[in-house]
């Protein structure tokens, strides 16, 4: 089974007729059909499949109990309306690169394996990388038993109808200890490969990013016959805050972005009591992402103040920086420049990945394949089809020489 | 029956707990415990009570087909969580002055009438001023028949459930005709009389105002992996939109305000797809109106073309500016002057008011009491009991002159 005929297979499940993005969304009817054909895909090879306690999907070659296995994968589940290729490229790599070690002949002098992780995006339940640190015990059985979608529908109910036992979820060290060295194959999501030429980029370090709450209190009052002067109108503060996040943003090379607001009382003749803004940053250091939130927190604060407005900023959540091993990212670097000259570009990226979790506990890396617009998350996030098999084949280079050692 | 006194059995009905604000939706029961204190209110004072065919309800002195009567009164009901003051001031002090009338023994030479016109604020079925635009034939039987709640609950089924006949509802001129004068009292909705020094002043004309929609629409993104250069933040374009709309109206003396918004897809870490802000303008003329909403809209065009982000504005209504009737309001400013050497100050308003919808049709005026934070539709707006008093005793004088000419 070639790429282009995986691929076609995959194309149409949980695809929207309306918006042509996709949503396979955890333990939804079209995450089960992708994962029917993960499954399937495993059974066709001879390799033994299997599910975790935490409902990630596997198909080994070789036996897992021998331990330094090579593991290669991503995810099947999409965001809301999310492109095509944001996890499935991997997927549908890692079987395709799988095929080619055998049209090689390599012998696998290690446990090989493909794993397909649940519920990467957290696009249901709100929280990214469900399956891959329920497994490395970065997120327990009790927390992840708390989780609920938009419908009130718990995780434990959504994994029950989907046929799993969520009593079963937890930490998995044993598992990850069998496991010598992980690469995740991903679509890039900006335009750095495009803007350096190559098809095909190792990934240096996750950039560290943070989410935080900024919250303008000022005074509701009528739109229409309080002065300018009598405000305190906490959107003017707002406004300011965005304006001054894309600028120390840029001053940082970082990004910054607000996405989410939710204002009170909402109405179109209220001056409204209290605006709220989600602020998503990311940089390439600690340092540079504490000069862009500082800055933009003190603008904020400077333009709340003078308004009459209060403010409060709480950091939400945060990551630091994930360095992936150096070690591994030297050798991927070392097999994918053999034949060549040129070196392999190595960066570094702003968004999580079941990679950047293992990568706390086992030897970790990705591989980039180019991304023309950059766009992601969106129906219009592309790969050339060029550039995906120079992926697959780069990712059986990759891992021919991980299984040989 | 004390101006006082009346109003302490006001200040219960429909006051939430929560917000210390008022909850006073049309046809609901604190409308309904509201009405019943009006129909008390008429029949101890021996005024011949009625409720016309849209819901309002009046309190008669004298033969109403006699013709060029006089009539005062507001509304009772209020926005969400609003203040104690907006509508049942005018309707207190209306009988109130009443009472003044009787104690000074004044003649009526005209037919006299208190009213309260229903669902003024338009809180639960999104138009204000359904009462007095039925009656005045500005919104028909067929357009209020249109009208849904929050809940589903359509205007004809809430009036219905409220004890009056839905079909009988529409245009009244027979009854506007009979209508001489109609003065309403109105705790002021600004500063203007606080900044002025003054208790009392009357209504010039109503602001004309409207409300546009600014639409940009850009291109969804993760808000991680997209270089700033590369975005199309429909997000950046609608802050720069807020803080042109202040910039604008503050040149112009004018208001506006963004207090509405909703975005998509609203995601922390996504670059939204699209932006909608409302617009609330208000202007002293229509020249400045038009001035302050085209200095926005070219502000935001021009922000939005720079980043290429798309921009619709629609607007989605429109009322032209209100002239009170200029023979009645000399009259009053001539009246309420005459024991003074001051001049009453004529203040124009940027709210809408019943007495803005009747005055296309008969002559028209309006008083506004003091209010000293200036703070409107929240439970913190205040006038003092005082100045309260000084606006019964201006009403009072008004209606001596007007029933006695």
């Amino acid at each position: 089974m070639t790429f282009h005929s995986m691929w076609a297979q995959l194309l149409p499940i949980g695809r929207s007729r309306d918006s042509g993005g996709y949503r396979r969304f955890a333990w939804s009817g079209a995450d089960a059909d992708c994962r029917a054909w993960f499954e399937e895909q495993a059974e066709t090879r001879g390799l033994a499949y299997e599910v975790d306690r935490n409902g990630n999907q596997w198909a080994w070659l070789g036996d897992p109990a021998a331990g330094d296995a090579v593991v290669t994968g991503s995810h099947l589940d999409s965001v809301p309306d999310g492109g095509a290729f944001d996890g499935p490229l991997g997927v549908v790599s890692s079987f395709a690169a799988y095929d080619e070690l055998r049209a090689r002949g390599v012998e696998f002098a290690k446990p090989f394996a493909i794993v397909n992780f649940g519920d990467e995006e957290g696009a249901r339940f709100g929280l990214a990388c469900v399956g891959s640190r329920l497994t490395s015990g970065q997120l327990t059985r009790e927390q992840a038993h708390r989780l609920t979608d938009a419908d009130g529908v718990t995780l434990p109910r959504a994994m029950e109808a989907a046929g799993y036992d969520p009593d079963a979820i937890g930490a998995d060290p044993e598992r990850l200890g069998r496991i010598g060295a992980f690469v995740e194959l991903h679509v890039e999501q900006g335009r750095a490969l495009d803007l350096s030429g190559d098809p095909v980029g190792v990934a240096g370090a996750i950039w560290p990013h943070g989410r935080w709450r900024f919250d303008f209190r000022g005074e509701a009052n009528h739109a229409g016959t309080t002065r300018l002067g009598d405000r305190h109108d906490p959107m003017l503060s707002y406004a300011e805050t965005v304006l001054a996040a894309r600028r120390e943003a840029e001053r940082a090379g970082a990004v910054a972005t607000f996405g989410k607001i939710a204002v009170e009382p909402g109405g179109v003749n209220a001056i409204p009591s209290r605006v709220r803004g989600w602020l998503d940053s990311r940089a390439a250091d600690q340092e540079r992402l504490d000069t862009v939130v500082g800055g933009i927190e003190k603008a904020a604060r400077a333009h709340a103040d003078s308004q009459g407005v209060e403010l409060d900023v709480v950091r939400e959540s945060f990551t630091p920086v994930v360095e992936f091993d150096h070690a591994l990212r030297d050798e991927l670097a070392r097999i994918l420049g053999k034949d060549t000259d040129l070196t392999v570009p190595v960066l570094g990226t702003g968004a999580g990945h079941d990679a950047g979790i293992l990568a706390a506990s086992i030897p970790t890396a990705m591989l980039f394949v180019r991304n023309p617009t950059g766009v992601s998350h969106s129906p219009a996030e592309r790969a050339a089809e060029d550039d995906c098999l120079a992926g697959v084949s780069a990712l059986a280079d990759v891992l021919e020489g991980l299984v040989g050692r």
